[in-house]
């Protein structure tokens, strides 16, 4: 892998928010979903034509909201929630968005927020950035990091400091001008990103070699105007991680930001189950304001890229925009080197549209706030305490063996609701007990990723030491079998090309091409605006032998990702 | 207790930030602390007489403040960081406010932010919020609530729905007004707190008797547009939890609000060590919009009162406003019953003013980021390697036991200069280690709490088994003890007043003033008025016996705690 650290000044919004190239006005002739479908559709999709769509719709998809429609609240929104919570899940082969908008409404990921854009994270969907939370939160800790807050008003004159961080970030900011009811002199940017805020803070704090390398990180929520917004994967508030290093050396500062892509590659394999594909970005998509942009791509269920994390090598931008500096060990001053890394609830999404399927939701357990769900089964009234005890004690077994585990007891609906709820939701495994379970002193386990009789094992011994090693042993194989599956999906949609022609024909079957790319940034621009497909990264696994560039013919040193991406 | 659950319609921005009677002009004749003390001093005092303060002095403290000045940046900032880092603290007694703006900025608690008013929480001072955090998280889980996020842009309309509530916080709030580059039709309000934006949603997710109680909470960052602030006591932009649930009957609603404030008061009493008076709010110092405040009040050092948690029965207030209702057992709509609560990170504020001394800050060890600190003692070059044997040894031994420890291993700072500079930082525990111990196979500790030799116990074993239960022994007796002494401070400085001339008394020589209390809301103001004094809260504990009013004279059912606040 070559690195080079020299200063580029990128004009993209690149982070998490790459611009559509889709025109407002391609945009409005678009419908929402739920003009096709049933009213309990709550999310609506971004994908078809006329008429205009009304106010529920606008908040999250259009791009081509006026002044009026943009910050009016919904006041029908009560009307369209069908009382009976009938829970219809558009295929996911039939239509991927509207797929994708249904488990969020159904499974009660999210909703809404009054203002366009804006997204409530509702419990069972926070639950699994909780569970995204506590793994990094551990890992950042362990290579040395510190939590800590930074505001979030931050003066417009500092976004303005460096040159292509301005020209990033300035057509996405939301501006506070009121304050305690008078007029700002100077407006206050609600924080997109928090380079400058740092910066800023660090001048304060580094003096001498001996204050380096400096390393924190913040939990917050950030603000970025976008225009076509879609639930986690790109709303106009959303919940992130932000790690800020500085170092003495560009080395120190490398060898940080190939430390962090790691932990989110790892993360990524091990925890949520999904085969990201890490790499470097190219030039044009690199962060606003970076030297170096390392990044993980997902493939989606539709086979779309999604940009899941993200590691800056800010080189020196940003120490000489705010002369962030420190006396050496020679007594010389110099200025910091430094990092930022990201992961968001975007992430959220990457989990849903890469492990989902026709039923809803499916979780790798290591992220599901339920790993385990309880299912009791009696028709007899005189058959219901014997079975609702053992169910209890089966939960208490799981849970004292640290098992994520719900017992579903209501009486309100059948068994058969609900596997079919329980399922849309993704819980990994299903326990039924009955009154003949009770009497064998067993039960029967159902595996989420195992339709029908398959998956399903009867005769489980209750026994406490036996179930709890069987219970575990089947989220691990769960847990392995969704990243297998995600990975042979991933490859066997990968298209190896070697002509600008071979790549136009694998974009267009809806495949990442993969080929020699050693063009310029105006090439990569025309692929884009030809194909609709970015150059994702240079991936770090590269094939050997000499390669030519798909686009030029020139020598090329390295294969290059393209894709149509979220 | 008597708990009226009347509707009431208070006009006071109460919760965490009551307004002073300090004026503008009066504020503008103070000057800063620095102009009579060292340059290490970054944060300023707000009590003392002229100049004018400068800009640093300005951002957390003036009242005066211009527009121009409001939101200029510090260009100046590093000039005054002093480069030795001699760390000098104002002694307590001396000047109170001197000295907590020292250890804050000494023991790295926090920073000022660009824009005035606002903070920057630190590494160190972050942990002790992560230490609230954890522990508030599990007991918000055990009592039923669900984490979830809320989006911080709230539309103004919201704000005036309620109408206690826009009284109290309009004056406060911070205002999007443009976004992406437009301007805005709608103003958004930067979330003061979630109330209106709970409703809003809770009116789609709440249909029937059966979705209740909904019981949520979200850890977040709020804004206030405050005048006169603080670092973690009063800052324009702080952290907090804010609690928010929805119930069928009055009587649940109640039992909530009573549960949440006592999970506050035992998290005062046995993490913080803070001895709090746990009563109800007079109807004046009520949230706006609630019907009923309940609050944990705390004794700082100076003896001024500190609202350290607040939990609100909101009565049908919201539920109204909003039209939030549920379709009861019998078919009836019926508006729910509500209630909120929170404790901010002016709670980091309450530990350090409650328990730290002269010497600096002092941590009781539950909530301490570093509860032991090990430093390896040596003059001879041929001893340092043993010492730092037995020293990383000791750090094993007390990080598996699951003890927060820290081993200070630079040599290039004295021991000398490292007692202090722990002892500054609040560490409870100090382990010394020099080459005689390591030949006897002991340690010498000293307690943070008890100065000097009497703290101080030689010969301790290092005997892995026999360390850990001695270090875990005295944590508990430090933790004991400084509940103990806070308690023994509150105590003798609460003083019963029978008249309002007793209590203008106590008032005047900084105490708490309890006495029986039936007057009206304008005796309430005037004593405020005249003694600078407010209603903290009619305290749960009641003495026995008739009662008379100090004020009135008229029989009277309660006591009441008066005392100047923060």
């Amino acid at each position: 892998m070559v690195v080079s650290l020299s200063l580029r000044l990128p004009s993209l919004t690149s982070l998490f928010s790459p611009v559509t190239t889709t025109t407002a006005n391609s945009l409005r002739r678009r419908s929402p979903a739920f003009l096709r479908r049933s009213r309990s559709h709550r999310f609506q999709s971004q994908q078809l034509p006329p008429p205009p769509p009304p106010l529920l719709a606008a908040r999250f998809s259009s791009a081509a909201e006026t002044a009026s429609e943009e910050q009016r609240v919904d006041s029908n929104a009560k009307s369209r929630v069908n009382p009976d919570r009938d829970r219809v899940i558009t295929p996911r082969s039939q239509d991927f968005n509207a797929w994708y908008l249904d488990v969020i409404a159904n499974a009660e990921l999210a909703d809404y927020g009054p203002v366009r854009g804006t997204m409530v994270i509702r419990p069972y969907g926070y639950a699994i950035w909780e569970a995204i939370q506590e793994y990094l939160n551990v890992r950042f800790k362990e290579t040395g990091h510190s939590n800590m807050y930074f505001p979030q008003f931050i003066p417009y004159s500092f976004i303005e400091k460096e040159a292509s961080h301005v020209e990033g970030f300035s057509p996405e900011l939301a501006l506070v001008t009121i304050g305690g009811g008078k007029e700002l002199e100077e407006k206050l940017v609600v924080r997109p990103t928090s380079e400058t805020m740092v910066n800023h803070m660090f001048t304060q704090w580094i003096h001498s070699y001996r204050d380096l390398p400096l390393m924190v990180n913040q939990w917050v929520n950030v603000t970025r105007w976008e225009h076509r917004t879609k639930p986690f994967v790109r709303t106009l508030e959303f919940l992130w991680q932000e790690g800020h290093t500085a170092h003495a050396t560009p080395e120190e500062a490398e060898k940080e930001a190939m430390q962090m892509i790691n932990v989110y590659t790892k993360f990524a394999y091990e925890q949520a189950a999904i085969p990201v594909i890490v790499g470097r970005k190219s030039r044009v998509e690199t962060f606003a304001g970076a030297s170096m942009t390392y990044t993980i791509e997902a493939m989606m269920g539709d086979r779309k890229a999604l940009q899941a994390g993200t590691s800056h090598n800010l080189g020196q931008n940003f120490s000489r925009a705010f002369e962030t500096q420190f006396t050496d060990e020679n007594g010389q001053r110099q200025h910091v080197w430094q990092t930022s890394w990201a992961i968001s609830t975007r992430f959220v999404g990457g989990i849903i549209m890469t492990h989902g399927d026709d039923a809803g939701l499916m979780l790798p357990p290591r992220v599901a706030p339920i790993q385990v769900v309880i299912i009791p089964i009696w028709k007899k009234d005189n058959d219901k305490v014997a079975v609702l005890d053992a169910a209890s004690s089966v939960k208490e077994v799981l849970q004292t063996a640290g098992v994520k585990v719900k017992l579903d007891d209501t009486d309100q609906r059948t068994p058969g609701w609900k596997f079919n709820f329980w399922e849309m939701k993704g819980v990994p495994l299903r326990i039924e007990i009955g009154p003949r379970d009770v009497s064998s002193g067993s039960v029967v386990i159902s595996r989420r990723d195992i339709p029908g009789k398959q998956g399903k094992v009867f005769g489980i011994s209750m026994e406490p030491s036996s179930l709890e090693a069987y219970v575990k042993d089947k989220l691990d194989e769960i847990q392995s079998a969704l990243l297998e599956q995600a990975t042979s999906f991933r490859d066997s949609n990968i298209v190896d090309v070697n002509s600008y022609d071979e790549l136009k024909v694998a974009i267009s079957q809806g495949k990442w091409a993969r080929g020699p790319w050693s063009a310029s940034d105006e090439d990569e621009l025309k692929v884009k605006e030809e194909t609709g497909a970015t150059l994702r990264c240079f991936p770090f696994e590269q094939p050997q032998g000499n390669k030519t560039c798909l686009m030029t013919g020139n020598p090329a040193e390295e294969v290059a990702i393209f894709a149509k991406s979220y």
